[in-house]
This record gives structure tokens, sequence and C-alpha cells, in this order.
């Protein structure tokens, strides 16, 4: 396959925002082309992650109307939609427009905003993602789901919920360096025992937030790489797999196998194995979505996630930092935006522009994005330019 | 670029249906497998055509919702919205997979379920299509904006509402021969003018009508085209091309540059000129759309598709038939599936197996799906099998 490389890469502060939906994807877009040093006339196509901007905010054709806004009118314009893995999708589309020998220059968007709903409407809005007809409309919305996997989680393998703590607090802790991120607040076991029970054992502090962002990143293809103002970023590696949305008919549900494929699938392209992955951003939208991911991902043996957990081998200075950025957890998770954020944060640590959270000697960095609860997947590997 | 064909189609009778938003694309689906010869087994990915099933029926992420009713659970499923062009851009989703050399065979189906929402509902949702916080929220719906574009081009160019008619009235009798129709009714110009006004000049027999269906088809590699029961329909071009979603922005409303734009596109990749299509499905929505449609693709200079469509030039028997199906107008316009299902009625022609609608001689078969109203264009021009 033709390679591809990233070349821009910003993010808007996730959290409420002031900003309109487009004004967050125009603002992300602009900062991922003055990053690069590109113009938008450069530009040959957009595509662009948002899970529900219908109902969210009344606006669904959302990426010619980004298009527009950044004066790109005429370039085909594209919005994906996969659920919390729409992001990730959007820029798998991307990279097959550059490698079918369409494009040499896409940019790829994610956006959400979902402040401006009521909380209530929104539980029900991303419950959507879900099986309604089977499972969400008699009540299994997203903690629920997530609970019972965190449930069945626990009981196999004989755990209390010291390991959920343990990512919690980690992700925090990691958000506190993150400019971008929606909380900076350390948080103790105290508070998470102190705060509301959303579905047992699940409790406020084992959700991620609602959120409004954006982010996005500039692709271009491998020998176009040279002629932007960043190091490029190389994309060794991708996969995307698909599961059934209702929970009632996964056999396991200590495991997502849509992550495992998507996963074996990046590691196959890529030519490497988790135990070279130096970092990886995953989709922690509870916490025992964290522990599962560092299992199907490979870096932990099943079962073996949550005693890993605990010990701090997913911290930043473990055997595989897990989140460094904070994760959906801490940094936030506007839904569309999601993916691509976990892009521009493995775009930052590989180019060593992460600040405070910056992790030493980054060579290949991991993204994990989950749609639902597992049926969709995106898992994507980046390595430094050569 | 690497070849596509098409080796399988199948639609589901547009219309209202008793049948659910899942099961009307389950239905296209394994319609379009059995008509191909493959088994579900055979198919690498699947991209899913659907404007608002979020609102519309409370369930998005339905791309691995119907790849798992398929029984494709583990294959990459991706949803692609772009309004009411959502069809064909999963289309050219799909095309871009193969041409990447990422897959052999993938299935593109296109679905919405519209007619078990309110119908005022409906007209709000559809107006999420065009631009919420400038237009359509101050009451700018669809119908006002098709409006506003027959004013103009009537008053542009000199002529009464005739030429609407004269859409509407081949449109109406071209159904007539098409089991998957929604409409078989015949209709005059005193029907027309009996029938109430929507939005000065369009009244009720200018206006697509809301539909439920589903449409899907096969793309294959062209190299695995022969291992299939159908002859290989070819895809020799297709062009993507995006506007601004407001009208207040159009410098000029009796033409969509995006339709300009995708069309050349197509064209130039094919390499062939208008003068060589045999005929061409293209988005009526409403009646205006139609005449401008055979303007933007060349087939008519401007202001000379209103005296075509008048003098027969774009009948069964005329200079390039146009919507032999009976279009979005008479054959139904369940949005997400539109696109999909002009597709569906291409490959059917261009295989001699369009029963009573059949073209004598179709060589090249065009067709023309545009999301809002025009804000996105995306053209496709299909050949038969060398």
């Amino acid at each position: 396959m033709r390679e591809v490389a990233i070349v821009g890469a910003a993010e808007t502060r996730f959290g409420k925002s002031e900003l309109s939906y487009r004004e967050l994807a125009v603002e992300a877009a602009r900062g991922a082309l003055e990053d690069a040093g590109a113009e938008p006339g450069q530009v040959e196509a957009l595509f662009l992650g948002s899970y529900s901007p219908g109902t969210f905010v009344h606006q669904e054709h959302v990426a010619p109307l980004i298009a527009s806004e950044l004066g790109l009118s005429h370039i085909p314009s594209t919005r994906v939609e996969n659920a919390c893995a729409s992001g990730a999708t959007a820029f798998v589309s991307g990279m097959m427009a550059i490698a079918a020998g369409l494009y040499d220059v896409v940019l790829v968007v994610g956006a959400e905003k979902m402040t401006s709903t009521p909380v209530a409407e929104t539980t029900r809005i991303l419950a959507e993602a879900a099986d309604w007809e089977n499972e969400s409309k008699v009540g299994l919305t997203f903690p629920g789901a997530f609970a019972l996997m965190a449930q069945a989680y626990l009981h196999k393998y004989g755990y209390g919920r010291e390991i959920l703590d343990a990512v919690a607090i980690k992700n925090h802790a990691n958000a506190l360096a993150n400019p971008y991120a929606q909380f900076h607040k350390a948080i103790t076991a105290e508070d998470i025992a102190n705060s509301p029970m959303v579905a047992d054992p699940l409790t406020l502090y084992d959700c991620s937030p609602i959120s409004d962002g954006a982010a996005a990143i500039l692709l271009v293809a491998g020998d176009a790489a040279r002629n932007f103002a960043k190091p490029a970023v190389r994309v060794l590696g991708f996969g995307q797999a698909s599961d059934s949305l209702a929970l009632y008919r996964r056999p396991d549900l200590t495991t997502l196998p849509a992550a495992r494929q998507a996963a074996q699938r990046a590691y196959r392209m890529a030519g490497v194995s988790p135990r070279d992955i130096s970092l990886a951003e995953v989709h922690d939208c509870f916490t025992i979505a964290e522990i599962i991911a560092t299992e199907d991902l490979g870096f932990f043996e099943p079962g073996e996630g949550g005693e890993a957990a605990r010990a701090g081998a997913t911290s930043r200075d473990g055997q595989i930092p897990v989140n460094p950025s904070g994760g959906l957890k801490a940094k936030g998770h506007p839904v569309g935006a999601t993916g691509v954020g976990q892009l521009v944060e493995a775009t930052f640590q590989l180019r060593g522009e992460a600040g405070g959270r910056q992790i030493d000697g980054v060579e290949l960095a991991l993204t994990h994005n989950v749609g639902g609860s597992g049926a969709t997947c995106v898992v994507t590997i980046l390595g430094r330019a050569a």
C-alpha cells in the first residue's frame, strides 16, 4: 500500500466550550494546517468523523459545511459515523483515499458538540449507538453495558474495584500535564469511594465525561511528506473490525473481539508486535474498558490487565504507558473527536512535543478507538519519521 | 486506479414499508449477494449510506448492526453520511477501499426508514441537511430552497411551469414500468394544476415523496469479476464535489457548481463526454432539480434544459433518457438508499434486465446523486462488461 504520513495535528481543548460545532471543527482544522505549514488550498479531500450532530446540534451534512467554512468549497468532503469510533474511522477513510491514489493531501477532522443538550437526552442519544430495538430502548444505556462488563471481569478474575480506581487515578494524574484536557484535578481512592454510584460497580469517576471538542490531522502521501514544516509521523499500520451491537449476542463480556481483530490487522500491517509499542492511547470510556483494552491489544494476558493497572505497569514510567494524555476519562470524550484526538496525541508524542506529559524515547505509538460497547474498533500504529 | 466492477445489485420496493430499518437493509444486501451468486463470507468490508437513522428510528452505528445481521460480524463496516447523497458517497468509499488494494469484495448498502416519523418532524430532520444556524432554523426547509431555485430558473430563462409539469408527468409515466417504484400512477397537467401548492411554484407533484427503502450493490476488483454469476458492470468514472450548505452564499441559484465539478471529474476519469451517455438517473428531489441536472451534466446548455424537458428530449425515446426508473419523484426517495438505488437501476439497464423500462442499446449509464440543495454531489459513469 502507498505510504502515508501525518504532517499536521491539532485539537481544541476538550470540555464544555462556548464555541459552536462548526467553530470547534474549524479551530482544529485550521490548527492542523498551521501546524503543517500548509495552505487550505492544498487540501484535496476532507473526511469528518462525527457521531450525532443531527441530534446534538440539529446539523447533519456536516462535512461540506466544515469544508465550506474552511474555504474548501468544492473538494470532496465526507462524514463518517461509527459511534465513538467515528474519528478513527474517518482516519481510515482518509488513508484509503490516499492509498487509492486519488489524492496526496487529505484533512481528517473529528468533532462533537455535546454539552448544549440536556444530560438525560444525551444519555439517550449515546444509547442509540447500541442496539436500540433489543437493548437500549428497554434501559441498557452505556454505563449499564460497561457495568455488566466490569461485573463479568471482576467476577471472572477475582478482582475488587481497586483495579478500576487505579485507572481513574492514573488518568486524572496524567491529565494534569495536558493543556487540552477537560479535567485538571487529581483524585484519590477516597474521592472515588465517596462519589455517586452510576451503575454498579461503576461510580462517577469510572465514567468519561460529556464533552465538546474537535481534533484534526493532515494526512499526506509519503513522498509528499517532506514538503511540510513538521517531521512526518508515519502510519505503519491500521486495522478496523466490527461486532454485534447487542451485548446479548456476545459469548464473553471480558474481551472485545473487534478490538482483538483490529489489533491483529494493525500489527500485521506494521510488522510489529505488542512489545514493540512505546505508548498507547486507548478508549477508556469507562475504567474497565482500559483494562480490557490492554489485554485485547496484547500488552497483557487475559485477566492480567487488572493487576497490571493496579501495579502501575500502565503509568507514565511503567512497562507500557497507557493514556498519557489522560484518556477519555480525564482528557474528555467529545465522541466524534476522540479517535482523531488520540492520533493528535500520538503525533505530539512521536515528535517529542508533548510537553509535561512527554514519554521518553517514543518510537511506536498505538491508538485504540472503540465504537459503542465494541461493535466497532479501529487500531492504528504510528512511527517516528525515519 | 485499480479497475472495479459491480457484480450484484438489488433493492427493496420504495415506499411505505412494514419492514424495519434493519430488515430493509438486510433484504437489499442479501438480494445483491444472491444476484451475484456470492456467499456472505466473501464480503471483506461493508459501507452503508444512511442520512439520519438516529433521528428517524433512534439507531446510529448502523454499519456494524447491518454487518452483524448479515452474519459478517468482524469485517470492517462503516457508515457514511452526506445527506441525500449518502448512498453514492458510500459507493465512493467502497471504490476507494478496493482501489487502495485493501479488499477485493465490498458490499455497499443504502438505507432509510422515514415513514414511521411524523411528517412535520421529517421536514425538520431533512432540513438539518441544510445550514441550520443560518437558513433552516428560520424556516428555509427544502421545498422552499428548491422553490427559490425554480423561481430563479423560470425568471432567468422566461419559462412557465409547463417545464416542471413535463418532468413530473414523464417520471410518473416511467415509474409505471418499475416494480420497485413507490407510485404507479400516471398524472396529467390537470392533476398538477389541481394539487396543493407546497412552496410557489412547487406543488405536491413537484416534490419527491417520503419513503422507506434500501438498495445494495456488490463491488469487486476488476480481476475478480469473472468469478460471479452476472455480467460485470464496469465503473468507468466517478466524481464527488462539495459546496456551501447555505443558499445565500451561492452566486447563482440556477446551477449546482458541485454537480458540474463532480460531472467533470467523472467524465475525465471515464474518458467520455456527455454525448456518449446512453441514459441518466438524476436526483430529481424536486422537478426543477432534474432540469438543472441535465444542464449541469452537460446534456443541454444553460437555459435549454427546460425546453428539452418540455419537448420530450429526456423521455424514454428521447435524445437522452433521464430517470427511466421514475426518478426520486415517482420511484421514491428513501434518502440514504437513493444513490445506491440509482446504481442498481443503471446496473439493471446495462445488463438488459430492466424489463418494461429497458432502454435499447445502453452502453454507458450515468448517475447523479445530490445532497441537500447541492452541497454534495456524486456522479458516476458505468459501462457494460467489455
